[in-house]
């Protein structure tokens, strides 16, 4: 589905929720009184809009929000009867594919925490595992009911996050930026191979970059920005042996750190990420800079 | 060709120099020499002992053992005429397949390089790229000759290191341990699942293995060892994104670390690799430590 | 005032009351019901068992804890209407000597904070500067019903913990370690003069222990346990530059780095605390290891 | 003694070698021969032509340069008949005060050494400590001839790096700063107080400086440039307990990490130096960045 643009949206009101109704699982209230705030300038005011709406509800409003979103693995996944949004998110989290076993546990999950709460249990699962859903269920289920309240909301507003970035085009103020530290010789590694590959599914976006640090370690202008800055998950090589054989770094004849991958995610496409490589022969770390 | 095994080679000075003799190039006086201290309890002492031979030698032989070695992409190279371990050894790192202006750069450098020295340039390259191979040659060019001939020696070293681990079969006292530290919450990170790879060929030996820490953050013993434990390239994973989803400390709805790939290499496999991950849901480190 | 015997504590639940009922502030409830786990095997199950008398009193209970808290640098402490134990705390993060300006803005932020929660505003003040106090209180004054709740229950545990360790003698479990890695070279850093001092009052306990580390780059042995590991802030002092210069690495004339303090806190000397050091010349890092 | 700007010794010869003269012990043709690349734009550029002076020098000369040297703690310290600047050195690193065995050790392997390689063991002592001394000599009296001669003209350069700076006043083209990261919330860490202090003797300039974080978690400008940056050590106090509490990061009763100092040598006040701190509660790093 081609991703609609923000001023379009914001041009009526009809449009406006011809797209955004369904960003809150059954609850289009949210996006129409959110509409309010319109226009908005980027995707970030419009969730922060989105937010502050949730934020300003009534207590009633908040629970009938969170019950309004299905069971993980439920009797509406399997009956098939989840919203287009929640099919693809379960599916892509591997919740259609469980053992009976794990149905059992997450049947037995469910009903305790509906149980405990009065409110299905609620996972931003689109990038989690079985495994991580299941673990974060079993920690969950045992919380405070103020806790678990605060967790499910920020749970809604990531869902609805990922729901926005699906369905609006989001504004060009991100991009992506790099530098490489010599913390052996304490200097910018300079002339340092780096390629940029992006993981999991990204469309018809082009697959790879290379690029070669400049004289202060960095790459000449943003490795991605505008449209090509999507969100997702992305990953750097540098060619760290490589260039510390050229340089005349003692490294073993197989060196300790040769090529070295640096994979990270983008959540938000509309910021700037700057992600850097502080390497000696021995040891590397990454940040997420500024 | 299978490995010899370390005590059969010292059983006798034939098998010995049938096997040694071509680990220092066109050179098995070395070979002959390290004999005298025979037997060794690891390809580690055989090898110190080689490169003690070397070390004791006088000037002339150090210069004809440096002289015996093949330009890279040089005449002997293109005419088919090199050792099978220098044909291996070149070919692994794309000499064999160079454009013509690479071919005439390699030519360039190479002259030059024996005019200013009076031995070829010598780079141990099996794991280094064209690229690497250039860079080290534009900068060793200019070098003063006794660095030169002190950098040469060690890459003497390190490509009979090479052909030592090819050759014979290393004892089974190395092996790989890991550890993951949460410091985001300055505790071990437990019940984080894990896995290693290799990376490259490595022959019939399993490609995955999978763990889950323990309470302390640690594997319940080594992730490999003895046989397995090979010399090569290797990735760990770390399910960080999944860890900290499952623990409440908050990430995006794509997290900046989901899976972290940590790619390193093992030169020696009779050693002790302790290769530790130090996360927090923004950045991550790695070093090897002991 | 000398430090009493856990033993001696638990013996009788008048000694075990005598001396603490104050531990949480005007609320000697906690302490009689915590006796019923009575004995305990360490301060650290004392008071864990002490927060569970707190996690399962009644809301009522537990808003009456809370509102037993005097204000800071409030009407009681101006009054000198103080608990000893609030008095000494709250003179340790300098309220005692405020400004008239910072005066009448704790007064406002009170008055703002009782109004919106109905409990004063808490907070473990004793290593906190005026700074620190001020820049939490601005937050929080702001913060939700249910968190705020959350966090003054954190911060009453808190002042409970320090005052817990004021009057019990610890057990002689904790201790601390150290380990330093050349990541220069990708090796132990042996030989390395290590010094240990603590930092602010600590009463008759010498001042400072000096090390060398052996070849893993570890001390033999802790370098602190039992009576001498108590809670504080200390500080290792590394001779990195020394090292370096020795070793043969290459540094500047004034080393970037030479002799590199570590400071840190130990809250439960109950605790193993590993606090190492990973540097080259160029870089150092380190973290609560386990 | 004020230092001289670089202008005024450059308007002579004379006005040159009255000051330059001693900057390589005892070798006046250094800075005569240096004289024929002035004016120099920067005291690097002035220390970058001696250098390529000295590297272009004879054999012969450049061993008569180290033979120009006082061994350390040798005959002539005891006997006072160092130059000025030798007498300084010697003494800021301790060797002014050995005890009889250390000595006897020095007299030892500064024999040892003049037998070995023809001339004195050379190192520059001004930062380094009687056990630092004592490592490098250890390590060095076994070392190659061609590894030591380079080694000390390494260490004779370093020798008059430090004194061209107590010399020759720099140039304002070097500054200090800063930016402090947050990881356990993957942001910039705004508001944090930020203090830095000189270590040791620095004269008259001022003895501490206090700033704030701005919203990206840098300082608003330079923290030290011009005449104030001087070459020495240095040292940050970054309140990163005070900040996490503020923030409403858990950190313990006594904070894992409260006030963290970080110790830096400034070698060239003619560059930038950025030292950054990374830091959760339960960890940070340092680095010379760019």
């Amino acid at each position: 589905m081609p991703k609609v643009a923000l001023e379009a949206l914001c041009a009526s009101k009809e449009a406006f929720l011809a797209t955004l109704a369904p960003i809150y699982e059954k609850s289009p209230w949210v996006a129409e009184r959110a509409y309010a705030s319109a226009p908005f300038a980027s995707v970030t005011a419009l969730a922060a809009a989105m937010r502050d709406v949730v934020a300003a509800a009534t207590d009633a409003e908040v629970v009938a929000l969170l019950r309004a979103h299905p069971d993980l693995a439920g009797r509406a996944a399997l009956a098939g009867e989840l919203t287009a949004e929640s099919t693809v998110e379960q599916q892509r989290a591997g919740l259609g594919s469980l053992t009976p076993g794990e149905l059992a546990e997450f049947r037995r999950l469910n009903a305790a925490y509906r149980e405990a709460f009065g409110w299905p249990f609620i996972l931003a699962v689109r990038n989690a595992s079985k495994r991580a859903v299941l673990g974060a269920f079993a920690r969950r289920v045992g919380a405070t009911a103020a806790g678990e309240r605060a967790e499910c909301v920020a749970q809604v507003h990531k869902i609805a996050w990922m729901r926005l970035l699906d369905a609006v085009a989001h504004t060009p103020a991100g991009f992506l930026t790099c530098h490489v530290l010599d913390t052996a010789r304490g200097c910018p590694a300079a002339g340092m191979a780096v390629s940029l590959r992006r993981v999991g599914d990204h469309g018809d976006l082009p697959a790879e970059y290379a690029f070669v640090t400049n004289a202060d370690g960095r790459l000449d202008g943003p490795a991605l920005k505008g449209d090509a800055f999507a969100a997702g998950a992305y990953e750097w090589t540098f060619r760290v042996g490589e260039y510390f054989a050229a340089a005349g770094v003692p490294v073993a004849a197989t060196p300790f750190l040769g090529d070295v991958p640096i994979r990270f995610g983008i959540d938000n496409p509309e910021e700037h990420y700057h992600v850097p490589l502080l390497c000696s022969p021995w040891t590397f770390s990454t940040y997420r800079g500024s």
